[in-house]
C-alpha cells in the first residue's frame, strides 16, 4: 500500500530519514513535495538531482509551513531545540513523528516543546539500520519484514496514529503498538546494553599494549561480533544519556552475570559454567527455531 | 595443492575433524585411508556411507595402528585420555596435531601422555568455525581464506611442522606462526572473551522476569550479535577451563572498561561517551578498511 501526503518534511535525512523517503516512493506513494531539513546541504543537494527529494533547507521552522507530516530521523539529542524552532509555524493538523530509539525522553521533548501542538506527535522506533550512517548508506528495503514500534500517546488521536502506522506498512514493516516505558525497557536489554558492551570490548582489546598484534590475527570473526561498534557515535551517545536509568539498571544485572561466570571460571566450576553456556545456547536456539517456525519479522542492527 | 598421506585418523569428526575431511577430499587429496574414532557411531556410519571416511571406530588405540597423521579434533577437555590411550599404540613417525582453541593446556597434556613420543605432536589451531556442531553441520569451504595458526613446540622436526602446514594449506586455510602463549593470550582477548560476554548477556535477558517479552520485539538484531551463544557449551566449558588465566585476566581488564562505561552514563558524561565510542568505532572502521585493502583473511565464530 502506497502512503499519500501533499508535503512530507524528512528532519535529519541519514541512513533511516533516507531509507524512508525511498522506501515511500518505491512502494508508489503519492506524495506532492518531499523536503529535507539537514545541516549537510551538499548531500541534502545530491538528493535531490538524484530524485530522492524535492527541495531541502537547513531551517526547519520555515520549511514545516504547509507540512501535513513531519518525521524527526536526527539522534535523540538534536530533537528538543528542532522541536522548539518548529513550534511556531508547524500547521496545527501536521502529524509529527520520529524514529528514535529512546521513546520516553522524546515524548517528554515533544510535549514541553509543541505545547498544545503535542497531540500530533505519535512516537516511533522503526527496529532496523546497519551499522552505517548518512544519506548515502540509505536504502529502500532497509525496513521490510522488520518491526516498527509504534507508541501511542493519551492525546494522540486515532487518525493521527492510523497515519503514522499507515506510513510504516508502506515502507514494508510490520507494526508492533507498546507503552513508552516499555520499549524503553525492552530496548535497554536487546539494544541498549548489547552496544554498550560491544563498544567496552573493542576499547579493551585497543587498549592494551600489544593491540595491532591481536587485531592481525582474527580479522573476521571479531569484525563480526563487534559490527555494532561502528554504529554512530552521536546516536549511542545520546541513547545512553536519555535512557540512562533502563541501561544502568541492564548494565548492573549484566555485571552480575558476568561476575558469576567469572567466579565459576576462578574455582575451575566447569559444572556450573557448562549449565550457564546450555542454557544461554538453548534460549537462542529456542528463539531462532521460534523465528523460522512463526516467519517472525527480524531486525537489523538498532 | 593436495594433501597426500597413507592412512589418516581423525578423532572427533565434529565441525571441524568433518570439514577438514570433506576439504581434504576436495583438494583432490590422495589418502590411503581415511579412519574416524567418536562415540557416536551412527553419524560415523552415515559419514562411511556417504564416502567422507573409510572406516569407524571408538577405540583410538587400535585405530592409530599404522597411521601417518592423526588429528585430535574432540574438545579440549577430552584429549588427555585420548593421547593417553593412543601412546603405546602410535607409529614411532605419526604426525600428531589437535585443533584445539587453546594451546598451553593441550601442549602439557600432549607432553605428559605422548612422552618419547611428543617431538611429532604440532599444536594447531584453525581460527574458523560456525555457531553449529557436529559431522552434520561439518563442509569443505569452513577453512578458505582464513587462518590457521600452528604454534610449532621446541623439538617437532622442521618436516613435523611442515606436514601439518601443508595439510591445513591443503584445505585452502592460510598459515600464521605464533608462540603458545601469544595465541592463548590472543585468542582469550579475541575470541574466549567475547564469547563469555555473549553468553552473560543471553542469561542477563533471559532471567528477566518478563523475558518472553522481551524476545519477542527485537528477534533479528539480537539474534545476530548473540549467534555465538549457540556455540557448543562442552567446548566453551573446557576452553574456559584450560585458558583459565589469560580469560580471567580479560575479563578483569573488561569489567574495568565496563564500570568506567556505567560511570560516564550515571553522571551523564555525555562527552566522554561520545570519545569512547568515536574511539571504539574508529578501531574498528580501521580493522575493515585494513581487511579491505590487504584482502586479509577472515575468520567466522571461534
Amino acid at each position: 500500500m502506497p502512503f499519500n501526503c501533499d508535503k512530507l518534511v524528512i528532519v535529519g535525512a541519514g541512513l533511516i530519514g533516507g531509507s524512508l523517503v525511498k522506501a515511500l516512493k518505491n512502494a508508489g506513494s503519492e506524495i506532492g513535495e518531499i523536503t529535507a531539513v539537514g545541516r549537510n546541504l551538499e548531500i541534502l543537494d545530491q538528493a535531490r538531482r538524484q530524485g530522492f527529494i524535492d527541495s531541502y533547507s537547513d531551517d526547519v521552522a520555515d520549511t514545516v509551513r504547509g507540512a501535513d507530516v513531519v518525521i524527526i530521523g536526527t539522534p535523540v539529542g538534536a530533537m528538543r531545540p528542532l522541536f522548539e524552532r518548529m513550534y511556531e509555524t508547524l500547521p496545527c493538523d501536521c502529524i509529527v513523528s520520529d524514529v528514535g530509539s529512546v521513546k520516553a525522553s522524546v515524548v517528554e521533548m515533544a510535549r514541553a516543546a509543541l505545547k498544545n501542538k503535542a497531540g500530533n506527535f505519535v512516537p516511533a522506533h522503526p527496529i532496523s539500520g546497519t551499522e552505517h550512517s548518512g544519506f548515502n548508506a540509505s536504502f529502500a528495503e532497509l525496513f521490510q519484514n522488520r518491526y516498527t514500534v509504534i507508541t501511542p500517546l493519551d492525546e494522540n488521536s486515532p487518525q493521527a496514529i492510523a497515519r503514522i502506522k499507515d506510513m510504516w506498512l508502506a515502507t514494508g514493516s510490520h507494526i508492533l503498538e507498546m507503552s513508552v516505558d516499555h520499549h524503553d525497557r525492552v530496548l535497554a536489554a536487546t539494544s541498549h546494553l548489547p552496544h554498550v558492551l560491544v563498544y567496552a570490548l573493542m576499547n579493551t582489546i585497543a587498549g592494551l599494549p600489544d593491540a595491532d598484534k591481536y587485531f592481525q590475527v582474527v580479522a573476521g570473526g571479531f569484525l563480526d561480533y563487534t559490527r555494532i561498534a561502528s554504529s554512530d557515535a552521536v546516536m549511542w551517545r545520546d541513547v545512553c544519556l536519555t535512557n540512562r536509568e533502563p541501561i544502568l539498571k541492564m548494565i548492573s544485572e549484566y555485571r552480575g552475570r558476568l561476575e558469576q561466570l567469572e567466579a565459576m571460571i576462578a574455582d575451575r566450576d566447569g559444572d556450573a559454567l557448562f549449565d550457564q553456556f546450555a542454557r544461554a545456547k538453548q534460549v537462542r536456539d529456542d528463539l531462532v527455531d521460534r523465528r523460522v517456525r512463526e516467519k517472525t519479522p527480524g531486525s537489523t542492527c538498532s
